[in-house]
């Protein structure tokens, strides 16, 4: 058994090689073309696609998943054409491949510059979003690069009609099926090896929980893109202008509280407590958000107190601890302590504070004066985005097209020889 | 003993990790003064290195270290020197920290960009070459990142003096003196405990033989940038020069045997193999280069057979294999089968053939009408180089100090919350 899967994955991974070297070269309108054909075959087989889609439904509330999984996991007419929307979206960007930057004469009387090149194969690794089957070949092929796609085993039978439209399309367009593999067990096994084929796969992009990205990176021997908490601040410093400090600190928390880019702690300087607390205490009331704070925010506000787990929880939740802070220093040192360095931002009217706080603190998005809920690659410009990064090894904060590539040197003579 | 070791990694990966935030933070003036005083104590202190040094060349000569090695060892006046003016070089580079690129308006209202921050803490891991202990502490000083270093045993006692002279410039110029650590054992063990600690560590940097690098990158947990083989090929194409043809690929095999941009297998189109064959033929002959070639090759000139292993060694020696191949599209194959991705060179006047070969050319350098010895940071302009990476992520080809960094986002608003 465990013979067969290892044998599968590699059979699997060598295609994906292949595959990708005629992918790094396909034209940018080839790839346009399957990328817009996906999104035809999508809409084309809607009713396919909402039938196997419930077969899924059916088994994952005999198994008993909860309500939001249910929800994420559920392809309607909407969800569907919300997809071949943005499949027309990628179709839409620049294709950043054979881009070349930087071309520069040197005193040998070279040229050198850099080219824009795929990664090579890329692996995802997923929960039950069938939507992440189609972003993610997506993004992907737009970027050059083959894809081998593993998603949670609930979406089984979705994905594959999904798959079928996805190879359908790749065929029309003259692209190698092997561009797209969705892994055809549901066998975790088969992510062991997937993890551990660096000759076959260049990256792994783990999309799902905390839980999820840890197990993968744990056993991983090909680089991972990994998203792990978002435990993000706001700091009010004493020269916040008040009405942007309470404009911010209530959209970061309430916009939407299950998503990585929410504020998790709020940072108040002393000297403007006392006046903002209150007026955020009661929107915050309004909204329903649970507060927990240190004694000095207590003083002034009545809320839980908080433990000093409270400052290294992403809570995901309505709920915000608050800290009182001496000044700008002590936000900055708070947050190196316990900021996961994923996003925070500083709410104040001085350039020489806020250019300290954007020098000094060391998240994968560092703002002044504007919501952390911003940390979005659509909201950035990227045109897509297949994850935010915490890490700083290639690929930092959200993740569009761009970190899906690397870059070659590329050197012009004229029969140049070196002295 | 093992739990010795252990703490003591564990010990100095957490007094990196706090230096590398001062670090961050430190202004240029103050990481160049530092590289100043390091190259002012190591002329100033050259009898007390010499004398050091020379207690690792007698181990050395005892132990029975190659001559290649004892040369690579022996600290001189003038490699002392050298140092030296490696320093001021870095010295003089522009800062990469701070840098803001691509800052932009968004449609939302925000501005947003990117800026160039330090990696963190990097582990040097390198055999014994006292230069390296230099070049490297330089390079991350100047790009903000802390260093461990861990040289090979044999140079141990050159090492620690120049730990001394650094510890005292970096005390100088009021920046922690944990920013450059040298780890103060020989024991194996301390490598083992160096490259899994993802905590303190954030990348490790492999200089040295292949064997060594494999070694370190097996059991690595922390990202690795690595330099594996350097299997190089010049490819002559139909409408190649002769004259270039010839002068680039006696440059590429003849400059120097040892290093790894040096070309091992020379790909002849059929065209030209008569005429180009027995020109190159007679120059390495008298060269003293061994020439190991295809069938086709040896029915013109007369040399050695090459085997299926030939294609894929790299020879770091005087000896080429030669293959001659029906055209562009037949090296590019024989590319992909067989090179490690390091240099590639095509020879042609054809602008359609070159623009082709560069697209198509997974390496990380890929040149036209240049000698693959260009592969180099100095060449490329880079003003100093720690490695050439043979890996896609993260960095790719020669690494320079833009390697040893990140770029965060940072945003700037005037209260902005999401819609």
């Amino acid at each position: 058994m465990s013979n067969d899967i290892q044998q599968m994955m590699q059979t699997l991974g060598q295609k994906a090689r292949k595959a990708s070297r005629e992918l790094a070269v396909a034209t940018t309108e080839q790839k346009n073309r399957a990328l817009l054909s996906i999104a035809d075959a999508l809409l084309a087989q809607a009713e396919t696609l909402k039938a196997e889609n419930k077969k899924d439904l059916e088994a994952g509330k005999a198994k008993g998943l909860d309500d939001a999984m249910l929800d994420r996991l559920t392809m309607t007419d909407k969800t569907i054409a919300g997809m071949a929307e943005g499949l027309r979206q990628i179709a839409g960007l620049k294709d950043p491949i054979g881009e070349i930057e930087h071309m520069n004469y040197l005193p040998s009387g070279i040229q050198v510059g850099k080219m824009r090149v795929p990664l090579g194969v890329v692996g995802i690794i997923y929960e039950s979003r069938p939507n992440v089957t189609i972003d993610a070949a997506a993004l992907c092929l737009k970027s050059g690069n083959a894809t081998v796609l593993r998603g949670g085993s609930e979406a089984y039978f979705s994905n594959h009609a999904l798959a079928a439209c996805i190879q359908q399309a790749l065929k029309e367009a003259h692209l190698p099926e092997a561009a797209v593999q969705v892994v055809q067990t549901t066998d975790r096994e088969a992510v062991g090896e997937m993890i551990a084929m660096p000759e076959y796969i260049d990256v792994i992009i783990p999309r799902g929980g905390k839980s999820l990205v840890e197990r993968i990176n744990q056993g991983a021997r090909v680089p991972v893109i990994k998203h792990l908490d978002g435990i993000c601040h706001v700091y009010i410093d004493d020269d916040a202008n008040t009405d942007k400090a309470v404009k911010v600190a209530i959209n970061a928390k309430t916009h939407r509280y299950g998503v990585c880019n929410a504020m998790e702690t709020l940072l108040v300087a002393e000297s403007r407590a006392q006046e903002v607390l209150p007026i955020l205490a009661k929107a915050y009331a309004e909204k329903g958000v649970e507060l927990r704070g240190c004694e000095k925010s207590r003083a002034i506000v009545e809320m839980k107190a908080a433990t000093d787990e409270d400052w290294a929880t992403e809570y995901l939740a309505p709920i915000l601890s608050i800290k009182v802070v001496a000044d700008v220093d002590e936000a900055i040192d708070h947050i190196a302590q316990y900021s996961s360095g994923h996003t925070e931002s500083i709410i104040t009217e001085n350039i020489t504070i806020s250019r300290r706080f954007l020098a000094q603190v060391d998240s994968s998005s560092v703002m002044v004066n504007a919501s952390t809920r911003f940390a979005d690659g659509f909201e950035y410009g990227l045109g897509a985005e297949i994850g935010i990064s915490t890490d700083k090894f290639h690929a930092r904060g959200p993740v569009g097209l761009e970190g899906l590539t690397s870059q070659k040197y590329i050197v012009l003579g004229d029969g140049h020889i070196r002295q």
